[in-house]
């Protein structure tokens, strides 16, 4: 097998991205530091002449006299020439044709900075960034995660928990905005629903390949995704397996690709707390929503609430407004109907309160229950007769009901 | 009937309080102000003097030439003389002799500052502080408050609210401290109940007098309280009914009390909300129990803690460190079991992730997939060995469950 592909050959910019994402794991942020300071073609050619001839050779050959006129300081740097072996290691089974045949054969695209599908909010990730997106779906990514909020939470959803992902993401998608989550049961799976079920977008980050249904029983609902205009999206190539750290890492993409993350339910420790830190370390804003105390599936959100980590949200227009996607408009208080005599100066609440409901009271009587004057007891009632809160009964005064109130 | 009691006798200062807290309603500004400045023996003559007589004259008589030399800048301010002239038109009902004995026929005792059993909580009221407090049960009021928390909610509570409430409440008395609430249904019984559920000290902050069972229905539970070294407290004298705006200022008195105050369950407007920012007024710490978001009991605290003005609390721990009346110690975090390979280096953690679950894979294989180098995938191995994570299968290595390895 092998790379008989490299022989000779330099690879474009775009697949040796597309082999960086198949060397280096999610997230290696020495692989990172590398491919941004000699390129990923030339990054890529030290671990190829690596994987052939020596370290040394390799570093002479690709990189050249590094700082210390001789590149030996460079060379010996620890960390890069263990990271290097290990690249080295997987690079006999590198096969970048099939990788981008396999997706292209499912219709997907392979996406580099700077295309227009790119994601930019992958960029704040710096180091940590994606090589490239291996992406089935929408061609337009980058427009649709523009307007894009992660709804996220626990595989261990209770039917609570579920509901509110689906009403929320009914909420953003109606809001003109985009969901995005991962693919597991429970809240990731709600919240994709929620999306699909009101003819929206949601984008599925995968820890595995796009070509991979993990779980296979979300198969369905990933295909309905692509279909209604969504995507799928991976940072390893198709084929690849998830694996618990492609899973951690998958979680700083869903923070990245957002404009904020929503925790919907969450375990004290749990996916989905990670994906909320990752948001918080890249400064988006963090959600959480509220369950009951009772609920171990609430106990994650509870803590992001009581450490300041995350701001209540119990409602799509709460999320529209922490992600900063529309106008604090859509956030306005409840509308509650005022309450009787709530807008009353204090004298004439307290002689509205003091009037009695059924048989009429005199003006002092009143005065003296109120504790004011009965100066201040008449201009009060007054007042309250001309505001249908109080009536005249016989030589004095009561109360008199809104139901009568309002019929007058 | 009248001020008979009042003819050529100057009231000791108890006294005095006595009858400033049948004359001016609960929280009167001006009156605590008149009184601070004045003293309440003085301050109640000038009133007693404008009552048979002109304000002018009770001005002349009691307070004497005032700094324009003539006194007739202070006796013109028309709020004080608006306010002289309402407690002078109560002043003739007065009877604090009569107040004072219906509640030592109950037992009770009217406690004012410097009392031992002044709860000194009260004083950040500033001018808005009580005259008094009428008082029924602990005689140690004072000190029971040392240590308290105010648990507050709807009237309008779900199951979910009232258990909670039971629970924290159940949770504060065993860490020793006192619980403090309203006397009404809901999430103040509920509270009240858990407290002596567990032979804990509950305070009732009562609207009307500590004689008045209101709501009737909670009339044992008072009892109850008393009778297990609770207290039932009031700064109106026996008899007064509560009022609209005696409850709203009664939440002032809840939240000076206690250390903090924790809403269990509230609307988005409720007399709880009242309650929790009067305690923010007051510098004490708040916090809010988050509920479910599709209910309205616990919009309010939603509200809360979405404003940032409560913290979110769970359990009683969290309660009880809100207070400051516990090192933080009580409020760790849970314990939850480390999970297998989590305290792993990375490179082992990949390589655990990579072991196949049945069949054996040699290291080579291994390090591939976890993409280590081999060197490092024999060093984790052994690693993974001496912790019976991985075990040897044949030529090859295989993953090892938690309960195998823990028959070693």
């Amino acid at each position: 097998m092998s790379a008989q592909w490299w022989e000779g050959e330099r690879l474009d910019e775009r697949r040796a991205r597309a082999a960086w994402s198949a060397l280096a794991e999610p997230g290696d942020l020495v692989a990172g530091a590398l491919v941004a300071s000699l390129g990923p073609v030339d990054a890529l050619a030290l671990v190829g002449v690596a994987a052939r001839g020596g370290l040394h050779e390799a570093w002479a050959q690709v990189v050249g006299p590094g700082p210390d006129a001789d590149g030996s300081s460079r060379s010996r740097d620890p960390r890069v020439e263990r990271s290097v072996r290990r690249w080295a290691a997987r690079f006999a089974d590198l096969d970048v044709d099939a990788d981008l045949g396999a997706l292209a054969e499912l219709g997907g695209m392979f996406v580099v900075p700077h295309d227009d599908a790119w994601p930019r909010g992958l960029d704040a990730l710096g180091l940590a960034a994606p090589f490239g997106i291996w992406l089935r779906g929408a061609a337009n990514l980058g427009v649709a995660l523009h307007r894009a909020v992660a709804l996220v939470g626990a595989r261990a959803s209770t039917s609570y928990g579920e509901r509110v992902a689906l009403e929320l993401a009914a909420g953003v998608v109606d809001a003109g905005a985009c969901v995005v989550s991962g693919g597991a049961y429970g809240i990731d799976a709600a919240a994709h629903r929620g999306a699909l079920g009101r003819g929206g977008r949601t984008v599925v980050v995968l820890a595995g390949g796009v070509d991979r249904a993990y779980p296979a029983g979300n198969a369905r609902m990933f295909e309905a995704v692509v279909g209604e205009g969504g995507a799928l999206l991976a940072e390893v190539p198709p084929g690849r397996t998830p694996t618990k750290s492609r899973f951690l890492q998958r979680n700083r993409l869903i923070a990245a690709a957002a404009s904020a993350t929503v925790v919907v339910e969450a375990a004290w420790r749990s996916g989905a707390m990670s994906t909320a830190h990752h948001a918080a370390r890249l400064l988006r804003p963090v959600g959480a929503v509220p369950g009951p105390v009772t609920s171990v599936a609430s106990a994650g959100c509870h803590r992001l609430l009581r450490e300041g980590s995350a701001v209540c949200v119990t409602d799509a227009a709460e999320v529209m407004d922490l992600a900063g996607l529309v106008g604090r408009d859509l956030a306005d208080e409840p509308v509650v109907d005022a309450r009787r005599g709530d807008e009353l100066d204090p004298e004439s609440a307290r002689v509205l309160d003091a009037l009695p409901r059924r048989t009429g009271a005199d003006v002092a009587a009143v005065a003296a229950r109120a504790g004011v004057t009965a100066y201040e007891a008449e201009a009060a009632l007054g007042l309250l007769e001309l505001r249908g809160l109080a009536a005249r009964s016989g030589s004095g005064w009561r109360w008199l009901s809104a139901s009568n109130g309002s019929g007058r």
